[in-house]
C-alpha cells in the first residue's frame, strides 16, 4: 500500500500518532530518570513498534518486553539489550536461550525454585532477575520471604547468572490521587531495594534493582537504590492515565481514526468498534462519562460531551451529551476517539500512522502483534 | 512452524477448537434453518476461517462477513457469494466494487439516501441491502419510515441494484429469558418482512429479507417471509451464549490453552490475560462469577468455582473458591479458559488448533485478521 497522503485517505479504523506529543512524552519521562538517577528501560508492551523505541530510547538502550515475540522483533531491529518482564513459563526457556544465542542480551524473570533449577540445568547462561511482590499481589515472592533466597540458591548453576531483582506497582492503578500514588512508589522502590540487600547480604551479587510503572515513574519522590525504571504507556498515554494523574490530556499521543457511518437523530455511528477500541473501560473509574472512549474531530479537537457508549464488534455508537451537537455531522465524516487503555487498543492495529501538528500522514510504522508467529 | 503434536507442545496463549462442538454446533442451526424454511447465511466475524466457513456452510453457500477484508479472504478461498453487513463507508465504495470486479457476489449494506445517491452513479452494478432498524437502535432506517422509500429510490441508477433489506436485532442480548429471546425474534422478523412489503408495494423487487443474531436464530418461533438468516457466534459459543440460554456448556467450542507461570498459596498465574482473553466481560451479566472466563483443565474438564478475576495485559490471575482447589498445581500446568465473548477473544489470534475429542492436535486453521493489510 502506498501511504495515505493525510488522514482524510487513511482506511478507517487506523490508529493516528501524533509525534511531537510521543516526543514530549519520552523527554518527560527522560528527565525524570535522569532526576532520580537511575536509567530508564521504557516497556515496549504498548508501542510494540521499533520506530517508537528509537525515539522512546535516545540516550539509553535498554528495552523492557511482555512476549518473546517482542523481544524477537526487537533483536531483528537492533535491540539487542532486552529485559522480558513476564515470568518465564518453562516452555519458554528453550525459546529464551536460542535468543540469547542469537545475539539478544536477554534477562528473564522468575519467581520459584523449580524454575530457576530448570534453567540452572544447561550449559547457556541465561541472565535471571528475580520477581518481587511490592504488594500488586500479581507475581513475585514478597522481598522479606525465605524464597527469595530459595531462588536465589536455586539459581546457582551454569545455566544461569543472577543478574537482580525486578518489581511492579501495579497497585498503583488502583489509586486515587497523585499522592498515594508517590506513596505507592516509595512501597515499590523498598520492596525492590530490600530484596536486594537481602541477596547482597546473602552473598548474591545484584546489579540490576528494576521498578515501574506509569503512574509510580511520573510520581516517585526518590528511587535511591534503584537502578532502572521500565514505564510504557506514559509514551502514548490514554484516558486512564489522565484520569490517574500521569499526564495532561494534551499529551495522549494515540487515537483511533473513524468513519461515521450512521448519523441519527440521537447518535452517530462509527466504523470503530469493539475490535478497534477494545473492550477496556478502565478510564471509567475516573469519568464514568468515558465510555469506550472521547470523541475528537479529524483535528484532534475535542467535541464537547461526545463519547463511544456502546462498542459492538464493528459498530461504535456516539452520544452527546447534547444531541444539538449532532448537527452537521454527514455519513463519511471522521473523528477521532481517545481510547480508555491504549496497550489493549493498539493491539489490534497493525500500526500507526504518524502525523506532525497536523493531518497529513508523514510515516507509518509497524508494529508486532501476538505471540508465536504462524 | 511445525504442527505440534499436542496440547501440551503448543505455544500459549493459544486457541484451542474441538470439532465435535463445531460440527454439533453448525448442525444445530442448519436443522433450526430448515425447520424454519430459510437459507443459512452464517457470520464469519467470529470464526475468520475458511476451514471453519467450509464446515459451517456444507448444503449453503454463501456467508455474511463484518469487514472488506473478510470478504476479500474469503473470495481467495472460494467464497463469492458475500454479504457484508455493515453500513458501507463511502470510502469503502471503491474497494467494494474492486471486489464485485475480482468475482465477488457482494452484497452490501445502506440506509441513506445520500450513499445511495454515491453508489447509484457508477457504472459497475453494486447489489444493495437496505438496512432496517428493529429495535436495536443501531443502524438503519425503521420499517415505516419515509426514509425506507427514500433510500430504495435514490438507488435508482445504473451502479445499484436494490437486492433486498437486512435487519440485526442486537436487543436479543439484553433479553433475560428464552421467550423473550422469541419474542425479540418475531420482531425482528416483523420488521423486515413489513419493510419488504412496503418496497414492493412501491414497486420495488426484494429477494433477500435477512435477519439474524444467534439468540433470535436460535429461538425463533417462526420465520415466514424471511429468506435467510445470519447467525454466527453459534458456530463457537461462549459464557454469554451459555448465559442467554443459546446453548448448553457442553457445546461451547473454543477456550484459550494457557500456562501456569505462578502458583501462590490463594491464586494461580497463567500466560493468558487481557490481550488473550480480552477485556469482554459480558457473561457477568448473567454470572457474576465469569470474570473474564472459566476454567478448564488441559483435557476441557471444568475446575468447579475457578475463574480469571484479573486481567492484564499478558497475565490472567485465577482463583478458585475454595483455595483448597489450588494444591496439586504447578508452574508449567496447561488450563483452558472458557472466554466471555469468543468474537472478541478469538480476534487476537493467529488461528485454531484443532482437537479431535482429544488433546492430540490434528490441524491448525488459519484466520483472518484486521482491516486493511500492509
Amino acid at each position: 500500500m502506498n501511504l495515505p497522503s493525510d488522514l482524510f485517505e487513511v482506511s478507517t479504523p487506523a490508529l493516528v500518532l501524533e509525534l511531537p506529543r510521543l516526543r514530549a512524552n519520552a523527554a518527560f519521562m527522560a528527565a525524570r530518570a535522569a532526576s532520580l538517577g537511575v536509567k530508564m528501560r521504557p516497556h515496549m508492551k504498548t508501542a510494540k513498534s521499533a520506530d517508537v523505541a528509537r525515539l522512546a530510547t535516545e540516550g539509553f538502550g535498554g528495552i523492557t518486553v511482555s512476549t518473546l515475540a517482542e523481544a524477537r522483533y526487537f533483536l531483528e531491529h537492533g535491540f539487542a539489550d532486552v529485559t522480558y518482564a513476564v515470568g518465564l513459563a518453562p516452555c519458554r526457556i528453550r525459546e529464551a536461550r536460542e535468543l540469547v544465542r542469537a545475539g539478544c542480551r536477554l534477562k528473564v524473570l522468575i519467581d520459584s525454585p523449580e524454575v530457576a533449577r530448570l534453567i540452572a540445568d544447561d550449559d547457556t547462561p541465561l541472565d535471571v532477575l528475580i520477581e518481587i511482590d511490592c504488594g500488586d499481589a500479581r507475581g513475585g515472592v514478597t522481598p522479606d520471604s525465605p524464597e527469595l533466597l530459595e531462588v536465589a540458591k536455586a539459581l546457582q548453576g551454569k545455566g544461569a547468572r543472577l543478574a537482580g531483582v525486578l518489581t511492579h506497582a501495579g497497585q498503583s492503578y488502583a489509586c486515587g490521587s497523585v499522592e498515594e500514588i508517590a506513596d505507592v512508589a516509595e512501597q515499590e522502590k523498598a520492596a525492590a531495594v530490600h530484596a536486594a540487600e537481602r541477596l547482597r547480604t546473602g552473598g548474591y551479587p545484584v546489579d540490576t534493582v528494576s521498578v515501574g510503572s506509569t503512574p509510580t515513574a511520573t510520581h516517585a519522590r526518590d528511587l535511591t537504590g534503584v537502578t532502572e525504571m521500565r514505564p510504557g504507556v506514559y509514551m502514548f498515554g490514554d484516558l486512564d492515565q489522565l484520569g490517574l494523574g500521569s499526564m495532561p490530556g494534551e499529551r495522549i499521543a494515540v487515537t483511533v481514526l473513524a468513519s461515521v457511518i450512521g448519523v441519527y437523530p440521537d447518535r452517530l455511528i462509527v466504523d470503530a468498534g469493539g475490535l478497534a477500541l477494545s473492550k477496556d473501560t478502565s478510564a471509567q473509574r475516573h469519568n464514568p462519562a468515558a465510555g469506550y472512549g472521547l470523541v475528537q474531530n479529524i483535528r484532534g479537537e475535542t467535541l464537547p460531551g461526545a463519547s463511544v457508549v456502546t462498542a459492538n464488534q464493528e459498530h461504535g455508537i456516539i452520544r452527546f451529551a447534547s444531541s444539538e451537537n449532532l448537527r452537521g455531522f454527514k455519513i463519511g465524516d471522521r473523528v477521532r476517539i481517545v481510547p480508555n487503555h491504549i496497550c489493549m487498543t493498539a493491539a489490534a492495529h497493525p500500526g500507526y500512522h504518524v502525523v506532525d501538528g497536523g493531518v497529513e500522514v508523514t510515516a507509518r510504522w509497524g508494529r508486532i502483534h501476538g505471540w508465536e508467529q504462524w
